[in-house]
């Protein structure tokens, strides 16, 4: 398979190299390193990352950033942050994607813990990672030509609790390698629509 | 109690107003009729009214937009319209009341089923309730002076199934009255971070 992986060099994008490497061709899409530069929070760069790679049977998308901070402190526009880049951006990689992935293709996007597990300065993280849940599963109903949709949704990672880890207390981390595992099965096997939560 | 119900004009409204105002000050707020003028879409809208309605028990919003049309055809623009209104609309309801709510005060907001339960043409829906119901449960632990949130989800209505019937073939309509009770159970009793759904 041909998978467009976008986010490919953060901490969940390199374990899904790893895991999906050995089997699939990788093309890697990042804002600032990659094959491909792919921006998810702007249409015209996804457009043109999509036309740069022709065809493919998946994207996976291992990016997207929400504002954290106290809820007293939020505004909308910290709000906005989040719904432009990890819903939206992860949106727009869907929707401007349908016209290039081949039959039976997938998609497999990410949402977190935070969903239904909060923790305080996390409210745009819940709100986003809900939206993008209830989303893929509304999307999945629609697709056509067989694609399907899926969401992984990780706890925090065991390579990120030195720095998140005064947020998470009392959250058990997950390794990285273990969340790779979700984004195989949503893209090697055959289930649409669901939430992969890896905990 | 004095309640401030935004959309109250609404089938719903209708209904929390028949249950709630037989025992509460119900200030009716909404775009074009009620007590005072307030757009959830327009941030000056509902901080002028505040301002005029003054300190208060409870807010319960039974109004937001979104829009619905077949996935193949949505685009940035139309999830647009539900992140404005039925998502940041509500959440704006809640960070901008916080200065006038009373201690001990409530907050409930409205979803709906298609969170989890989803219908061709509903995607937007989808994300919207899915992103409302995450976001009440990070809010419900960071909100302070013992106020509490909780979020309602009925069913597609009874009093809508002539207008909405062919999209909800399956779906066993609830009672408005029912919904109603949904939102008496917010503001009456004393739970937080709830989401009350009336299947």
């Amino acid at each position: 398979m041909k998978i467009v992986l976008v986010g490919a060099s953060g901490t969940i994008g390199k374990a899904i190299v790893k895991e999906l490497g050995a089997r699939h061709e990788i093309v890697a899409a990042g804002s600032r390193t990659g094959d491909v530069r792919l921006d998810i929070t702007d249409p015209v760069s996804i457009r043109t990352a999509y036309r740069q790679i022709g065809r493919f049977d998946a994207v996976v998308c291992a990016a997207g950033r929400v504002h954290f901070a106290p809820l007293a402190s939020m505004t909308a526009d910290h709000y906005a942050v989040g719904l432009k880049d990890k819903l939206m951006g992860q949106v727009n990689l869907v929707l401007l994607g349908l016209e290039s992935i081949n039959d039976g293709g997938s998609f497999t996007l990410t949402s977190g813990v935070l969903t239904d597990d909060p923790i305080v300065s996390g409210s745009s993280a819940s709100m986003v990672n809900g939206a993008i849940e209830a989303w893929v599963g509304a999307a999945a109903i629609e697709l056509p030509r067989g694609i399907r949709i899926n969401v992984v949704s990780p706890g925090v990672l065991v390579e990120s609790m030195d720095k998140y880890a005064s947020f998470f207390r009392g959250h058990e981390p997950v390794p990285a390698s273990r969340a790779a595992l979700a984004y195989s099965k949503s893209v090697e096997g055959a289930q649409t629509g669901k939430v992969y939560r890896v905990l």
